[in-house]
């Protein structure tokens, strides 16, 4: 069964305090691993959490705010030092690659693997990427720079077979792909089988979103409606929500009040206030509202199970 | 007593590995700072080990390389977003301010406190700054990109007069100055008191040379000769001095060379390649040609004690 898990590598907002890393997260789909957002520190991450970090073919950075980007250089050289070959497809708003290329300029180099600079629009919500198992679109946030979300998508699967009804209705070979895809069959002698006779519908496609840095904002409800699993930044607890309302962040019950609405599984909170020692109360707030909320911390794997669809 | 010590931050090479993080030091001069190199994490190990980050006026950068630079734009950053009121003199290579000035542009801001940049010229020996306690000096390096090392020297302190003597020749207060310059006292009589009599030496004036990164080179002994600490990088041990040769970096062997023929105090090793697990070759290697040689390791604090002149 594909793994769909998201592992979070840094969980702080702004600068590092208790312990608490800048954001980073690595997502992966099947044996693909996939970059969201590269603070400071990031590679070190890498590897304290044992994450294959050759397997990364994707970094998608939200906004330029350094708690996203500043860990960036530093994997990307490594990867030189390393050796890379394979290619690195890179997604961040305007500036991005300029930040990049000037400092491995004056670090004596380019990149010795293919990398590709993607430029976001961060104002929409558009496919980036996909291909055969999932895809990847933006998500337009609402903070004090451009600045996208993520949604990560796993591609519906064909119907399964029931391959004993293959025997009993003798079906062909040639006509099985119509049938995995949805279609019903016709006998030779004319007869109807219904398609839910002969096959099982397969697992639910799974969806993570991404939600950093932003004020509470109501467009993008559509656009996360139903994800298995949610990442919603929540900067602040009730105590220091007026100070949310000033920087373009979230409270705790805000990220609740999201999740409640888009009708997510999951709700996992995350960039923290360097006010906050430990974050019980971001998870006490956000069970308020949202029961399966849950205070991310470094180091801790989300796995989304496939679940059958009802039909 | 002033304090005139070395914390090391960051003792690898190249990359954070086996739990060690890029060069970065700070070195305290009394109640002052001074950062030298600011490799990715330097912020997280100044907090780490209660480095008071707000002492720090100067931050030394000894070239562009990343593992030497990519910490610098987030303690800057983080110094906004704490509201440093301080001043600030940063000294680097060309092309280190464009590096920092266009992610903090993209990052959405300036800086909120008086920041100087000071280009270095790598190629001499010259005076970077100085005041009445301290002075710092570049000591022009041999690596692949223009490199400098830097000298933080003590200013040597006037004579110390004996009180006893101010009483039993009648000294008046006015002349103290000339005597604790090292002129002797003529009594109102003619009779010459030589100065020796009158006061005791003040303490050594105390040297710190930091040489990272740099190939052996012995044009810099001259420079360094008679510093109490000196840091040099030791990439390699012997298994890999093929490497060493290549890279433009130091064995450990050849680091202790250079302690012994500049006659040093002691030797700190460091800027240890991702191969060494370990540490405890390199000090082997170095301690059999120069025995009074240290492995170097983070949170280490190597304190050079204020010894008296022998006149």
């Amino acid at each position: 069964m594909a793994v769909f898990q998201l592992t979070i590598l840094g969980i702080n907002s702004a600068v590092p305090a208790h312990g608490r890393h800048p954001t980073a997260q690595i997502f992966q789909v099947g044996e693909q691993l996939i970059m969201i957002d590269c603070g400071e520190g990031a590679q070190a991450q890498i590897q304290k959490y044992h994450i294959r970090k050759s397997k990364i073919s994707h970094i998608l950075i939200s906004h330029l705010h350094g708690d996203h980007i500043f860990g960036l250089i530093g994997l990307l050289s490594s990867y030189n030092l390393e050796g890379r070959k394979q290619d690195l497809d890179i997604y961040g708003p305007e500036g991005l690659e300029e930040i990049i290329r000037i400092q491995l300029q004056y670090n004596g180099g380019d990149f010795c693997y293919p990398v590709r600079f993607h430029i976001l629009d961060t104002g929409r919500n558009y496919t980036l990427f996909e291909n055969k198992k999932f895809s990847i679109q933006t998500i337009p946030l609402d903070h004090r720079i451009p600045t996208a979300g993520f949604l990560i998508k796993e591609k519906r699967l064909p119907r399964n077979m029931i391959k004993e009804k293959l025997v009993e209705f003798d079906i062909p070979y040639q006509i099985i792909p119509s049938i995995k895809a949805g279609e019903d069959y016709k006998t030779p002698n004319g007869k109807i089988i219904a398609n839910d006779k002969l096959t099982i519908a397969p697992p639910k496609p799974r969806v993570y979103a991404y939600c950093s840095d932003t004020r509470y904002t109501e467009r993008i409800i559509p656009i996360i409606k139903g994800a298995d699993l949610l990442y919603h930044e929540s900067t602040y607890c009730e105590d220091y929500k007026e100070q949310a309302v000033i920087s373009m962040h979230s409270t705790a019950i805000e990220a609740a009040k999201m999740a409640k609405k888009a009708q997510v599984g999951q709700l996992i909170l995350g960039h923290y206030s360097s006010r906050y020692k430990t974050t019980e109360q971001f998870e006490i707030e956000a069970q308020s509202v949202f029961p399966n909320s849950i205070a991310g911390m470094e180091g801790g794997t989300y796995e989304v199970p496939r679940l059958r669809s009802e039909n």
